[in-house]
């Protein structure tokens, strides 16, 4: 099939690349390089099915073209800002990079012969109801402008799929981990501990807890909830269990360098304006349809810290 | 109070300026009177308490301005695209009239010493749910991109809310009728059979449904929700009982013109992309509030019909 991957040279998105490759589909990734890099899709540029075109995502009139031209009958939307915290004082960094980015996706697949789109959606939507939630719970207020860049293009992709005749598949997706992973707790505390390992800063008192689920799991997730959710517009809870304190992560992290003590300073304070204290998901749905995680979330949390430790050093 | 009212020059904002007049509010008006009308609220030219400026509340600068001079504690945002047929085949409408100004509102707010606002949603953010829907029904799948537009800037809402330490108040209106009324099946219908009054086309099978509420309970329900609603984030649904189908509102419209027999036409066709065929809302939550709206469904129907068939002839 011919597939057009959005933000395909990012930590999720270049993953789901190498797995679509792997299945045999033509692939054309997508990508301003603003935040993914080259090295995570480069090892596919020999191949006849694999195409690149760096396009910032929101010049429409582009993107559309491109589309046209391209044909592709499936769009993975993943070119978003990921990075939660970052737009916290100025809510066009999501406006832009990931509901404007939606928009455009959506007018080049009216546009063009597009019917199918996945997109990758998470849990802050929910903002901060009491879990573990249904893909049906609401009402739905998230608490940062990621979260309600993430909801406003769940609408639109509604909106669309309904009057322009398309398929949609939204992920809501829990904490995800895995090599090339390139920002979260994990990196930051890796890079402090790094610099001093003496001491560390732990936001709140480190009890805050969320599911992880390893990258390679997630897309085994997409691939089966695109596969059977027969919907009109699909929406899927990606997680896991159980949930995983910031605190455990550390642990593991000093554990894993050798590090029999360390001082830790807790903020008492959210990490950033917006940040979820603790949240689980009902995963029944995606599992119904036979989604089972190869890794629960401590071992995800585990096999990701062995696998970046070594990178960042 | 000092309050800014966008939008306010339309048929429900116009009624909503003439209640918090009476309350005693210093009120501004802003509209771009695009749909809006002078003679909505020309009644109040003279009052010392009322100000009038004409401005597209998508220009970002301009109502950021407005707000840090004229120093609001509560914005009422009812600026919208008010049309729901219209933007089926361009969500630029709805994109721009419905989303660009909530986020231009938002903006204005944080920049400004404004705390509160209230929000003019709608029941097409439930989609097709099966109802009666209740404020924590889900999920939220819009069909039409003006309730994508609505469910958009109720994220967006909430994110700013929780980020910059705001209140609101999100109403999801039912169908509101009443005077002033600029659009919609009354107006059409009242519009058509004037032109030709031995035969009409009616959508579908005319059995579809909806609660009506009329425009000076929805003022109420507004009034008593903001009041009484404690939360950081308020969601209110602003619905009424029996639901009127197509038929009966023609009905009512041909005793009320002495018209004996008419012609139908049914189209079996939605009336636009996107149209809900029948919802109920569960209006608890404003109930045990207090709100009870003087008229029915039928009743409100009724009045209006009586109310703007002499103003259309």
């Amino acid at each position: 099939m011919k597939l057009i991957v959005t933000g395909g040279a990012g930590f999720i998105g270049s993953h789901l690349v190498d797995r679509l490759i792997t299945d045999g589909h033509d692939v054309l990734l997508l990508d301003d390089l603003s935040s993914g890099k080259l090295e995570n899709f480069q090892h596919h540029s020999e191949n006849p099915k694999f195409k690149f075109i760096k396009i910032d995502i929101t010049e429409q009139e582009a993107v559309k073209n491109i589309f046209i031209e391209f044909k592709p009958e499936c769009v993975f939307h993943l070119a978003a800002n990921a990075d939660i915290g970052k737009s916290a004082h100025d809510a066009s960094v999501d406006l832009t990079k990931t509901f404007a980015t939606t928009i455009s996706v959506l007018e080049a697949m009216k546009a063009s012969e597009a019917k199918q789109i996945i997109f990758s959606s998470s849990s802050v939507v929910y903002g901060e109801l009491p879990g573990p939630v249904t893909e049906s719970s609401g009402p739905l207020l998230p608490i940062s402008n990621y979260g309600a860049a993430k909801l406003s293009s769940e609408a639109f992709i509604s909106s669309y799929a309904d009057t322009y005749g398309f398929r949609a598949w939204i992920f809501r997706f829990a904490n995800i981990c895995g090599p090339r992973i390139s920002h979260g707790v994990f990196v930051n505390f890796l890079r402090f501990i790094k610099e001093d390992p003496t001491r560390i800063t732990v936001a709140q008192d480190g009890t805050q807890a969320k599911p992880y689920v390893y990258v390679e799991d997630l897309i085994d997730a997409i691939m089966i909830g695109w596969k059977n959710g027969k919907e009109k517009i699909n929406i899927f809870n990606a997680g896991n269990s159980p949930l995983v304190s910031v605190n455990e992560i550390l642990d593991i992290i000093l554990k894993e360098k050798g590090i029999p003590k360390i001082q830790i300073n807790y903020t008492h304070e959210p990490a950033w304006a917006g940040d979820i204290k603790t949240y689980a998901f009902d995963n029944t749905k995606l599992e119904s349809l036979g989604f089972h995680p190869k890794y629960n979330s401590l071992e995800a949390v585990t096999l990701t810290i062995q696998k970046i430790a070594d990178t960042l050093d």
